[in-house]
Formats: structure tokens, sequence, C-alpha cells
């Protein structure tokens, strides 16, 4: 009996077919790809699921797939890596809409297009009643030249790509306005989420950060995360974080909101040099220090410091 | 709010560090791999669903382990790889008890360690109601000489590996005595599965794979897949089909289960030249040939033929 599901994997090749540079064995039991010579692979993935981390009342196909995309790619951009290709694994509830499938995958091929990432493979079954998504991203990066997130050093400057709080602000509203579906464009780091690869690569060719992370927790545990593989302490200047702009008014987000908010995909890197405004065509803002010891604190301006804990990042059910 | 899930990755990581030669990364966005030199990356990838390709009621957490295991190598046995890393993600209902967890967990990595695998990351996740595993795994392969599926030629001999219907004659007990479970090693294929990666090793080393797949949707199906990609046809010789022998009473499965029954991962390939007895240890039978023509065909002892048409392997529910 054949599955149901078996057209998708269909679909899935025909889309894979044009887009797939460097990869053969489509068709085949696995994929063949070839690395550029002398790389390492980098590999990470992520599980997507309906109602952890999407709505389907509250994000539309072409945005999951985004967000999907960015939560994957994010994580090649974070170790100055350059995208490869992806697999992809859904399952799907029988009752879901065939145009709903076919704006995810258009979407999702689209996105990777424009990054030069290839869709490589996947699988596909049922699954009992929502929408579950595992990517598994592959980059390369020059053998021994990935940016880790060991490398941050006292006197390192600390700094973040873009702005924060976006994502989680995007949340609050959907929150807060059971009915009212925002204006993508007004939440667009939320809704229109994208990896900054472009800058990733661009600080690991000029050799710029010592330690990377993309913001996919909150800018207080990703710091913590760096500062626990460093081994190393830090200093954020509160009025330096960079604070999203939201929503029709293009209202700034709380500070706190911008601490510990997390799936805005920005790079947050240290570096022992002065980093000139932006990279890659994306803004970079000096948020602080890294210093000695183990412990994060938080100053304001006038000088007063509190300890900054990891917030966390709760996602919503 | 810590996720619950997060003692579950730590777990992981802990479980990673001891197996992860050649890996690193951990702790960081992305695992860093290094390839051996001159080789291309196999990668494949796959869902397992309780429900659709296991029941907890029916399969002991080690049974589920191995057989996600085998799914994903067997595929890099089928290319002649060889095992390189594995990526797992879990998602995970929240009444689960942590001894299923640790006990699937434990199964895994030490079937891992005994092909030389490492668990090099994975993602964790909280789901409504059911057990959910997608696994991504890695092989290695000299450039240029991965076996495809489209090698095969007219005159080519039809190989197969150990024997076939052994994993659906489970199937097939399981679901006729609802409140027996059998003994594992009655129904080995099935309950300690494991992926034929020596062989396929070795039949590539040699030289003597034209085209290969393995037997995980079925031989009427999978040998469908060959003629497809190769452009060919085929001829079974019904009483040359190793047939599996199961349960107690070791009694050999029907032809239609050996022929039609999934999920024994064993290998099919064609060859130009005559294969010994066995391949690294593993019996081999020729079953058959490769013909001109896009039919394959199933003749029987007196020389009669009818038409095999891809059975299809129904997953259970």
């Amino acid at each position: 009996v054949p599955l149901p599901e078996t057209s998708l994997i269909d679909r899935i090749r025909r889309m894979v077919g044009p887009n797939s540079t460097g990869i053969a064995g489509i068709g085949d039991d696995c994929a063949i790809l070839r690395l550029p010579p002398g790389s390492e692979l980098l590999v990470s993935t992520d599980l997507s699921l309906e109602g952890v981390h999407f709505r389907r009342d509250w994000h539309p196909p072409e945005t999951i797939a985004r967000r999907c995309f960015a939560r994957g790619f994010s994580d090649i951009a974070a170790m100055g890596g350059a995208p490869l290709a992806f697999f992809l694994s859904v399952a799907l509830p029988p009752e879901l809409k065939q145009s709903w499938v076919d704006r995810f995958m258009r979407s999702l091929v689209a996105t990777a297009g424009e990054y030069g990432a290839s869709l490589a493979g996947g699988d596909t079954a049922q699954s009992p009643d929502s929408v579950l998504i595992d990517m598994t991203v592959l980059g390369s990066v020059p053998a021994g030249k990935a940016v880790r997130r060991n490398g941050a050093r006292p006197g390192d400057g600390l700094f973040v790509t873009g702005d924060l709080g976006g994502s989680a602000a995007a949340i609050q509203f959907l929150r807060e306005n059971r009915r009212k579906r925002p204006d993508p464009g007004t939440f667009p780091r939320h809704f229109l989420a994208s990896p900054r690869l472009a800058a990733g690569l661009a600080l690991r060719k000029r050799g710029l950060a010592s330690a990377m992370i993309d913001t996919s927790d909150g800018l207080s545990t990703d710091l913590a995360h760096i500062c626990e593989e460093s081994k190393v302490g830090a200093e954020v200047w509160a009025e330096a974080v960079p604070r999203a702009r939201v929503g029709k008014a293009m209202r700034e987000v709380s500070l706190e909101v911008a601490l510990n908010g997390g799936e805005d995909y920005e790079l947050l890197f240290t570096s022992p040099r002065r980093v000139a405004g932006a990279i890659a065509g994306v803004r970079v803002t000096q948020i602080g220090r890294i210093v000695r010891g183990r412990v994060v604190v938080l100053k304001d301006a006038e000088g007063k410091s509190r300890k900054l804990r990891p917030g966390g990042w709760e996602h919503f059910r």
C-alpha cells in the first residue's frame, strides 16, 4: 500500500533537483556531499514542534519555514561557517491541507536559495495531530578555523549584531492580542527571521571574533554560555544594549525583554579588536567587555552593577 | 525557566564525551567533524514515530534504539560507506519514565560504539503524547566510490545478504498474539536489528557491487528502485530467495513475506562478478539476474513467470 506521504517526498525531490549544486545521491539511500578542500563539516540539528516553537494560528507557513531555516543556519553563522545543505524531516497530521504544506515547502526552498543552501534530503511521516519538523543543517569552515564559544579573553570587547528583543516582543503581542495578527513587517526578526550568515562569515574571515554564539536563548543565557566555555566573566552596559523597535508605533522593547528574550538569531561575539559599526551590512554594537572571574554583571548609566542571571527563554504553548 | 529536557541534553553530552573521536564542538552551536582526506560525506535522515515505526507495548527501548540505529546506518551500508557520526532529535511525552529514556540512550550509544559511530549532537523537546525520534546519520566514502542504485547492467547477477521476511514475521506474530511478547532472539532481525556495515564496506572495497540498496521497504519494492534508477529489468528466482526462519519453531516465512516484508535491513545488490557464498561473515545468495527492459518478473521452479509488483510495506498502527 503506497503511503500518502510518498507524494511529499516526490515533491521534495523535484524541488531538490535544480538547487542541488555539489550534491549527488538524490534517489539513493544517502545524499552524497563533497566538502570544499581543506574544510571541516559543521552540523546542527533543531526540532521545531507545533505548540512549542510555533503555533499554526499565530504563524503562517512562510514564517514557520523562515524560522526553521534561521534557527538551523544561525548555528552555522555563529561558527563563522558557510551554508552547505540541509535535511528536512517532517511529520504531518492527516488533516493538514496540501496548500499549507506547499506554502511551507516553497518558502523553505526559496529562503534556502537566497543563502546558497540546498535541500539535500529528508524524511516524512504521518503524525497523530501536530506538525513536527526536524532540520539538520550542514555548513563548512576551513579546518581549524571555526569560531568557538571558548575563545573569549579578559579585555575583549563584547558585541552584538542588529538589535535584541524583537522576537520575544512579537510573542508578547500575540499573547495579549488573541484576535489580531500583526503585520509581519512590524516584527521582522520574528516573522521574517533570517540567519546572520554573511556577518558570521565576515567576522571569521577577518579574524575579528574570539568567541561567538547566536542569540537563540536570549542575551543573558547565551552570554552565560560563552563565559562558561571560556571560563571568564563579563560586564554588560545596560545603556548600550540595542533594543528592537517593534509594532506599528516602532516602540522600543524594554531592557528586560532585550536581555532575556530569545530567538532573535543575532550574533553575540567577543573581540580583542575594535569592531567597526557594521559588518556585512549589519549594525554591530559594543555592549560590554569580558573580565576576569566568572561573574556576569549588568552596569547601568550611573555605574551601579547588579548580577545578570541567565533569564532563560520560555517557549510558548 | 529551565526546560525539563535540559537534563537529557546534559546526559547526551556526557555520553558523547568519551565516544567522540574526531568530533569537536560539543558545547558549541555546531558539531565540527573532520572527514578522512579524499572522501565524500554520506547523509541520511530517518523519522521513527511511536505508533508508526514502533510501539512501546511491543518494543522494549533497547529494540527501538537498535532499530533506529539500523535504519539509519543501513543506508550508509548500502552506499558502501563507513560510519562516522549521528545526530539524535527526540521529542518525549512528559509522562515518559526516566528509566525508559536511560535504557533507550544507553542502548543507542552502546550499539553505536559497536560500529564505531559517535553520537555527535542532537536536540530534545517535549511532545504532547508520543515518542518521536529523528536520526541523522553521517558516513564517509572515498570520493566517487559510493555504490549507487543506478549501476545495474543487464547480465549482472542479483544478490542479497542474510535472509528476508524475518522482521515482517515478527510484526505478524505481535499482531496475532496480543498478550504474548516473543523472545527477541527468535526474531533477531526485528528485535535485535543491525545494519550490514561490514558487508557493504567489503562489497565496495572489492568492487563487487554495481548497484546496491538496503531492504527497508521489502525486496519487491527495493528491487523496483534499483531497476528504475538503473533503467533495467530483473528476474527473481522464487526458489532461491532466502527465507528467514523465525519463532521458537524456526519456521520458514512464506515466499510472500520474504518478497514484500520490509525492515530486514539486508543488502540487495547487483554484480557482474560471481560473488562468493559469504561477505564479511554474512551469507550472500544469488536470487536472480538483471535483464534488459523495465519489467521485474518472478520465476518459479517450473520456469513459469509472473510480474513481481512492488508489494510495499505497510507500517503498523
